[in-house]
């Protein structure tokens, strides 16, 4: 943890002070990303210093053959792994001859990062002195346009400060990039073409084996006294190309560059256009210049702060860790192309490899549902129908039969990408959450159409393979779940983990009741999908005897469930009770210790208690609660949310707020050390949750928005929107009330501490 | 399966014609080995086809980097492979320029391999019709000395056939060579000295890290006509170097060279010395000769099979078979060097690494306790002794305190080599059976000097080690032992492996028993061991508590102890109700479809029932057997001898053999279709166990043999030999009655079929 790196400010992350430790974090922090590419804050200028370079474009991948020690059946041959991107922001900067490299001046002064997250740009300023003693003061503005996500702009200014010198700027494009995470240092990229006109230049290439072509192009302008240079081609490799522009610059004099750069890729276009398309991307940038574009970019982040800010008041920690999270979710995903999804470390790092979690359907959906108009949440419901057939061949590698789907733990274009057998094979409960996805939409947007086109089909491969995943014990005269991972990784192959348990019968009686639903009110498209899934009566028969004789483990005596079998067999000391040398476990234990102790990854049977609410009572989720809290060690970024909102509900507000703390400022304060390798951008959703959820007890039920608004102590007010079916309610609550208001043109009834309460737009009320 | 590859002979095992698809397999089969050092049946001449070459020198190793997928707390940082040494076997051979390679001739014919076990040679024949059209005719014999076990020796034949030609013969050493399964294509060996001096050639390397220096020689001779040619130096680079002798020969006549080569190491001699070594080693070897190393080599394997040969009458194949095992069991470990064990793939490849499993201790020690002199077998104890410092910093590096013990589960030096957290962290009863080794050798020898010299610290520290891994179950009032995987592989990670659970009972009371005896017999060894082991009465009372009051799951229904908790939840089908298309399941299904199945890879309650016979009646045995056996899938080499010992004790001898078969010609049928990556080696001791405790129920109880001779309906007699306390018995079995010899000069009272037998020397006695 590392408080007092980043500096307090309600909209910006700031850093002060050159710190080559810091450079690797910062790199993560300061990221950029406009939902169609993104990258790392790497220095654009030579940096010899120690650096993790990313630059990473939406949806471009590389199936890297897996490495193991030890092959186990059913492993994925090869998974796809976030790829490193040719480098576009790349501006070489040569004062009579020295290069500027912060890792070798003699001196470097006010040093100063700024991401300003309400505008959306990144700018970096610094003195330097280099080793011929000449002294210049630098300062670099980027940002990814909104505006032309194939675009992003980079300023550069520069001031000799005691002497005259030869100043020569060096924007260039490389291909020569690798990947860190590389497991057998294949070559990701092939580079075709090197190419430069007048102020643009372009590199084509392409991934190896997916075949993704790109084109990285640039077009550079540096200007002196108000007058452009001209540039000369600097130097040209086979995977490289870089423009100089030269000038005398005198002491006290500026000279600046513009560069507009980026991709366009075959996932968009004709691989065959890519230049062309390019230079049509160039035009529209250059014909609005600079400047109109950066404005166009606050207006963009703008309209999405308008619908997903939150605000806290007496808290500036709080409220910079709030809009930092909400920030990098829009940077990672912003809902436009249904074949996107929301990686773990989005576009900040290589880290895990493929772009999608469970976390999307468990996490990030309620964040993107409630700030995004409906079509985004579409969006990602449909990239998992769009990824049903390979979730059926899936599941057929696994032995499953008829259809049944088992959705990939991790995955970029469908298939499986990971390799650890107790999760790939046994974190099944990922495949629930695909099925709690669909209806939470549907309970959130009250949009059914997505169940007769495209749902139906999804929940019917799950019930398929939840039916067939059980098996019958003729010791408990129940259905049985065998070998399973739970959402608390620190179990591993157990029997009847209550959570999946619960999730599988749920699943398959919510499948029956669209079935049924789809068949009373859409039977053309009933008749579509049952025709096409084959799909029998005797067979839903056989799913709801499934789902009505499922076993679940329980303690009589503690009257609660228990998350999997033989749970109360462990060394039942408490988190609190052990020492602190031996926390956090993951770091101090070998791995088996952890798997026979009771200690808890992250909400597990409390994960169920939070999807399914409604099936409990609040004294039995209480029960639950004080009986699994206690054990939990939260050692994953998505367990102190569920834990917070659990808490607010039980009205222990200050235990709420020491479990959101736990998430809002992961990264800002480095809590786990590990920032350097990128950020946790999906468990920021889980952030916003513990607000929106647990602090301002939002839930929809029954087409109704329902609060129970409650405040910590620590702060004075705080207030967050909701888009809730396109009308816009704004939520402010402090100490001594909650008010509420709504823009549209209609009223809209919610429920306030389970009490009504009317809505008329443009007007504030209070409860 | 390839039944018909090898063809039956009772002393040989041989090859007729030659395939290029059977290289590598039979490369493994006709393996040599002296205990010392061992080698794959690679060619002596150039082979450019498909070739697995391997050349080992016994406790020679690498520690490779480990790599695996994802991390897990505990792994070690690197293991020790079996590391492919210099090749000294070369002899490049040329025929007017061109090289004689098998797979580039245009005809082969005439190709013959034969090992022949009794006399401990292997020789290939063929007859080569090269790319020129000269043919010739090529002899070689090769041995590993047991005389002189530094040395090996080849002689060479080549007869031209139908052509004058110019024959130049290549003998060389090379230390250019690799490891297939090296982690990170690490260089392992680094060669400081390539030299030769007239017939003699050396290569000083020695491996990186581990530091081995070695001294690779060789010592050539060629004759034509009776005459010695004189070499020339042919060809030397920084790991190669090679003598050319050279001679115009004319059709039918003949050339042959003889070559004596092999290592010296620093393991057993000054490294500064080796060459000084190796030029000895070759004095004595060239001062006696091929011929009469040859008769050394005879007389040695006459003298090992004196005492371990076991005759079959009325089956070929089965006689080969064992043979073949007790062969290779010799060929891997003679029990001379107290620093070296049994490697599962002896000296024939490089799979799994490491040289020392719980093989040893539960599979092969029986062999080596009945077929040699007891030091052989006290040398396999004192292995473990001398690793138990290592044992104790394998246990600490995964939480266990006070002196607790945890032997690796793999291990070249005592320092554990796997990395598999299901295996390397959960089989732990793989520490039972060093204690049960030490009970073992003491039932069979009756020799307990062992214990209070050395075994007592290895079973308090293998006690204490019990003593903390298991605990204290509120729910069951019981210590249990949760996170486990059993002898059954197919299961992982489970909770109260019977067999496991039971070990740790046993392992504490024999310790305490253990204690009790060097208390009052060896008051100096006791107060010595206490003292160096800081044992308390307070902690030897602990463990008589965990001990006595351990929790064994058990089905009241079947009235059978249960696998582990769980077991009977599975879906209960029979193997032999399992399709055809199935098996075998571990390449057929994915790993967690193994996992909850109730397939057992290997005997695992039925280890413990094998183990502790007589706990346990006989017709608790077979409510046990019926229940397991049903289910056991012998996926693992060392299953079925444990089926079959036990089907022959409940009188089903046509089980027994069917079970039999499977172990004894694994190899050289084939049937995993695998044996080109090397031998089953310990799996070998368990087809001894077959016949010797199987068919021939032989028991050591009360310091008295017993037998329960019975016989195949295959077989028309068998006959086995048992060093019991210096007198070996001779036991022949033929339908009609089995007989009984012994040497020596007292005579010994058995037991046959719990009836008494009085042997007198030199006497047959029939029963």
């Amino acid at each position: 943890m590392n408080q007092d790196y980043i500096k307090s400010d309600l909209w910006s992350i700031i850093e002060e002070g050159f710190d080559v430790e810091q450079v690797k974090s910062s790199e993560s922090l300061f990221s950029l990303g406009n939902g169609a590419m993104g990258q790392r804050a790497n220095f654009e200028e030579e940096y010899s210093g120690e650096t993790f370079q990313g630059s990473y474009i939406a949806g471009v991948y590389y199936p890297d053959k897996t490495r193991v020690g030890w092959w186990k059946n059913g492993y994925p041959e090869y998974f796809a792994k976030v790829l490193n991107a040719p480098n576009w922001i790349g501006v070489n900067v040569f004062i009579d001859e020295i290069s500027l490299d912060l890792n070798t001046c003699k001196n470097v002064s006010n040093f100063r990062r700024e991401l300003n997250m309400k505008e959306g740009w990144y700018q970096r300023s610094f003195q330097a002195e280099l080793s011929n003693t000449i002294e210049l003061k630098v300062n670099i503005t980027r940002f990814l346009s909104l505006e032309l996500d194939e675009v992003g702009a980079i300023k550069m200014e520069l001031e000799l400060m005691n002497s005259n010198a030869m100043v020569k700027l060096v924007p260039y494009l490389d291909s020569g990039i690798t990947n860190e995470d590389s497991n057998w240092d294949d070559k990701f990229w092939n580079t075709t073409r090197v190419d430069s006109k007048s102020n643009r230049a372009y590199i084509e290439a392409h991934t190896m084996k997916t075949n993704f072509a790109t084109c990285t192009f640039m077009h550079a302008n540096a200007e002196f006294d108000g007058v452009s240079i001209s540039p000369k081609l600097e130097k040209k490799t086979d995977t490289f190309i870089g423009l100089e522009f030269e000038k005398n610059v005198s002491k006290g004099e500026r000279i600046s560059l513009t560069k507009f750069g980026g991709y366009t890729v075959s996932r968009n276009h004709e691989a065959s256009q890519l230049v062309d398309v390019a230079n049509v991307v160039m035009d529209r940038a250059t014909t609005m210049g600079y400047d109109a574009l950066l404005e166009k970019q606050k207006e963009a982040w703008a309209n999405i702060w308008k619908m997903s800010d939150i605000t806290i008041e007496g808290d500036v920690k709080a409220q910079q860790g709030i809009r930092f999270n909400i920030f990098q979710l829009n940077q990672t995903y912003l809902g436009k192309d249904s074949r996107l999804n929301i990686g773990p470390k989005g576009f900040t790092g290589e880290k895990y490899g493929g772009s999608t979690y469970w976390d999307t359907e468990a996490y990030c959906l309620p964040f993107y549902m409630a700030t995004k108009n409906q079509e985004v949440a579409w969006s990602l419901l449909e990239y998992r129908y769009n990824h049903l057939e390979k979730a059926i061949e899936n599941a057929q590698k696994l032995g499953f039969t008829n259809g049944a789907a088992l959705y990939p733990m991790v995955t970029m274009n469908g298939e499986e990408c990971h390799n650890e057998w107790e999760i790939t094979f046994e974190e099944i409960h990922r495949n629930g959450a695909i099925s709690y996805a669909i209806f939470n939409y549907h309970r959130f947007t009250g949009d059914y159409s997505y169940i007769p086109k495209m749902g139906l089909e999804v929940l019917i491969g799950i019930a398929r393979f939840w039916h067939q995943r059980v098996n019958f014990s003729q010791d408990k005269q129940k259905y049985v779940m065998l070998g399973i991972t739970g959402p608390n990784e620190y179990e591993n192959n157990v029997n009847n983990n209550w959570y999946t348990n619960y999730l599988a019968k749920w699943c398959i009686e919510y499948a029956l009741e669209q079935l049924k639903i789809v068949d009373d009110q859409y039977p053309k498209d009933y008749d579509r999908v049952v025709s096409k899934t084959s799909l029998t009566s005797s067979e839903t028969e056989d799913w709801a005897k499934v789902a009505s004789n499922m076993y679940f483990p329980y303690s009589e005596k503690h009257e609660v469930f228990l998350q999997q079998d033989g749970f109360l067999d462990k060394d039942l000391i408490k988190v609190e009770d052990l020492d602190k040398s031996d926390r956090p476990i993951n770091q101090k234990w070998s791995w088996d210790r952890i798997l026979r102790s009771p200690y808890i990854k992250q909400a597990d049977v409390l994960q169920g208690f939070y999807f399914f609410e409604d099936h409990f009572s609040k004294q039995s989720l209480e029960k639950h609660f004080d009986f699994y809290e206690p054990f939990t060690v939260h050692e994953s970024s998505l367990s102190p949310c569920v834990h917070s909102i659990q808490a607010a509900k039980l009205g222990r507000m200050e235990q709420a707020y020491t479990f959101y703390l736990r998430t809002s400022r992961l990264d800002l304060d480095d809590y786990n050390k590990e920032v350097e390798e990128g950020l946790h951008i999906t468990s920021m959703a889980g952030t916003w949750m513990s607000i929106v959820e647990g602090f301002g007890g939002m839930r929809v039920l029954n087409d109704m928005p329902h609060f129970t608004p409650q405040i910590p102590a620590q702060w004075k007010s705080y207030s967050f929107k909701v888009n809730f079916r396109n009308q816009i309610i704004t939520v402010t609550i402090s100490e001594k009330q909650a008010s509420f208001e709504i823009t549209g043109d209609k009223n809209l009834t919610i429920q306030v501490n389970d009490k009504p309460l009317v809505l008329t737009p443009g007007k504030s009320v209070q409860a």
